[in-house]
């Protein structure tokens, strides 16, 4: 059976999760990643595993949130002139509790782990109000991580649905999850979201911001914008997607696709880039952007909202002209001591995929990767958790440091239950598989088991090793007798 | 709606079925590939579509068939002297009609299809016995297949089953079928499959020489193989799986894997070198195949019984020797007019599959490339339809003929009607997003025309074009309130 065992590092109170698998052989039992979380009750919310690191590093102070929604609140700020980012102790040649805890889950050395965060190869998304979060890391050198996106939408879904999604998402192995929630309980599904989450959690403030002005992409500007990501910063988002990179000057490039702009991100800029026929405000706050972002160690997930949304669309000059507007940015944002990775696409044909991972290790000077599939056909809505695996297991392999996954209701509807866990599992076999093919050193040991194993006719100890034991067991058992084929 | 049209070539009983999409706009309509055949009622079969082609080119007769099991039957057999393949025409210059229709179904000229079969490049397999077959291509500078495996076996489901799935998958877009049935009525369920399929039909005959001797490789011998395969020949049978690498000196090299020889031909072929210490009698026969395929224009498919059954065995020295055989026997076999295709694996992590191809490639001087997946992790049972489409899609693009498709119970159980649905939609995707990656010159217009629709709402346009109607329909209306929203 599967049970959670903890690896305690170098003080009491760094001890890491795993889900450790015993076989009914002598073989040693096989240790897995474990990204389910220490679980408890949704009403009171997970224990604040990282409080005391936050609290004895000295560079914040807990007082009365400012933003409105979080009136009478007591959160977290960094103190006057202190910017408390992994990267800028990473940069101070600090080996942090954060850092030592991501470095046991990944089986490396902590050194590596702060190498790559100065180096601005990796990021460990974990705002100073999320003490929930377990620490992780999105990088070219780790295991491809994969992300998940759940929400609450006008039409349809309730808080404790979404809670329950989130914790649904991350027992099958999602390794953040996003909320992309719209309608009228924005913040309180995103508090409940936050307090029950052992992952970083990731947003689009543009979302919100559009719901504080009705809907008008017009109606717009910096201050709803720069007051819903305090907002968020106070309540403990680790990750924001920011659309800087729809510049003005781009919006035309994508005049003539057959899919124009599909990011709704990347729509709403455009829209206010076009009415008003000035400059992104994202882009042209950005310095005000890295220094909201620096207080709360939010780390930038600069958005791509210029993605091709078809096969057609692909690699053209819309696309790639905005991936050098998130180079400069990328640039801009280290100046603040602030984490980023960058958002690739979308919709792209296999043999048009690794173009993109080169050129964004290259304008964006090795910051992590962040792509969302990309799906590797049109044809097949219905089933474009397959048609992206295949392309998110290659661009992982190439050197993509996380997967956003993509549900089987893709551009048919809101995912539900069932459609949350084909999308993690087909993105966690994309990102296992990557791992393989970039030579990961232990990758294998998983897959060796399970070979041997199932060679061996050691079934359960097949369905126990599976990514989905209960699934393997159902199929198993509906067409074979039950107990002498599994232990024959 | 979808509806099967047909395109004549230069004579009228060249009639080529292709599934037509009208669009709600002014746009024309969308041409698909179509392999679900004409229907029909499964107790009278097929009409025999090119039974005169057969019968005017002279090189066959009709007389009692020599099999036993098919005593009292009449089947056609060569003339003396006579080698009725296409291989045989295509090298004297002739564009035979089954050449031209499948051309037609290419969008390419006929020329083009005759030179690549001469070259051994492509394969049109069909058996002189197989007179409802409609023509298709299996090389290369094709668009890349699928075939889907089927068959009844000791532990369950019936003959009516299993003609109920060669329809189903079909329907979804099989290229050719493989009838694997085990169990006591192989040549009953054969028979039904063949007089109902309008696609080639491949099998293993090891399996049923096998159940002639009870179940004991040992028992095996040339006299029962050469029976079997005369009379699957002439039941009609389009390609049949030779494991004629599987050489004596192989066998030790596959001792230290992790998991053996996984491939059952394989094991039987193994184990009767070994019982005997003789080299395997399809080697030594080889020749004397050769000439029963070319009579009745079987294609070999050179089974590849040292494939690698995980991930640790992949690439090795047991895997690679037999590829060395199998180019030796490629050659031979056209010494006898005789279409071949090479099989190839199984369980490959992303970064060594290309070196199958180009090994595949060389060895076997171009001839057509069939692999099973290959899977790229050996983590995810019940979900090897998705583990193996990655690997599928890749080793596709990169020159792979024919993909084997792997179905949600690969390695637990047999399929049922849906896994046979999930598997052949699964490497339908695979197969596409290859043909878009090849750089295929129309291959992109499907894409094209879904996205479009896609973008200008055009619901029922874009439900029509998918690749699964049914399914997409029914995920959208699922969340989405119904007729409001897809016409919007």
């Amino acid at each position: 059976m599967r049970r959670k065992v903890y690896v305690e590092g170098s003080r009491p109170d760094i001890r890491v999760p795993f889900a450790e698998v015993d076989l009914s052989n002598d073989d040693p039992a096989v240790r897995l990643y474990d990204t389910s979380g220490p679980g408890g009750d949704p009403e009171v919310g997970l224990p604040q595993l990282r409080a005391h690191w936050i609290e004895e590093r000295g560079d914040t102070e807990a007082g009365p949130a400012l933003g409105p929604a979080t009136q009478g609140q007591t959160v977290r700020h960094a103190r006057p002139g202190r910017r408390p980012t992994q990267l800028h102790y990473a940069r101070q040649g600090t080996v942090t509790p954060e850092m030592e805890f991501a470095a046991i889950r990944e089986g490396l050395a902590p050194e590596v782990v702060r190498e790559e965060i100065a180096a601005g190869r990796a990021i460990l998304p974990n705002n100073i109000n999320h003490p929930e979060s377990e620490p992780m890391l999105i990088g070219e050198r780790f295991l491809v991580k994969i992300n998940a996106n759940i929400g609450t939408s006008a039409v349809s879904s309730s808080i404790a649905e979404e809670v329950d999604k989130l914790t649904w998402a991350t027992r099958w192995g999602a390794d953040t999850v996003m909320d992309l929630s719209t309608g009228k309980h924005i913040h309180a599904t995103r508090e409940n979201i936050m307090r029950n989450s052992a992952v970083p959690i990731g947003t689009v403030p543009l979302y919100q911001a559009l719901e504080k002005v009705n809907g008008d992409p017009k109606a717009l500007n910096w201050e709803v914008y720069r007051d819903t990501i305090i907002e968020q910063a106070e309540q403990g988002v680790d990750y924001m997607t920011v659309h800087a990179g729809v510049r003005l000057a781009y919006v035309p490039l994508a005049a003539d696709r057959v899919t124009g702009i599909v990011s709704r991100g990347g729509s709403i800029m455009a829209a206010w880039c076009l009415a008003y026929h000035q400059e992104n405000f994202l882009y042209t706050h950005f310095r005000e952007l890295c220094e909201i972002f620096a207080e709360y160690d939010i780390a930038f997930s600069l958005g791509d909202g210029l993605r091709p949304g078809s096969i057609a669309d692909a690699n053209d000059a819309a696309q790639f002209a905005e991936l050098d507007t998130l180079g400069e940015l990328t640039h801009i944002a280290w100046e603040y001591d602030v984490q980023v990775m960058v958002e690739g696409p979308g919709h792209v044909p296999m043999h048009k995929i690794k173009e993109n991972v080169d050129l964004q290790r290259e304008k964006c000077a090795g910051a992590p990767f962040y792509t969302l599939g990309p799906l590797t056909t049109d044809v097949a809505p219905a089933y474009d958790h397959i048609t992206s695996a295949i392309g998110a297991a290659m661009i992982g392999w190439w050197g993509t440091a996380m997967l956003c996954y993509v549900t089987p209701k893709e551009h048919l509807g809101l995912p539900n239950r069932d459609d949350v866990k084909a999308g993690v599992i087909a993105y966690k076999i994309a990102a296992h598989a990557a791992d393989l093919a970039k030579g990961h050193p232990t990758a294998h040991e998983w897959d060796d088991a399970l070979s041997k194993a199932r060679f061996e006719f050691r079934w359960q100890d097949q369905f126990n090793l599976s990514l989905d034991p209960d699934t393997a067991r159902e199929y198993h058992d509906e067409t074979l007798p039950a107990e002498p084929a599994k232990t024959a």
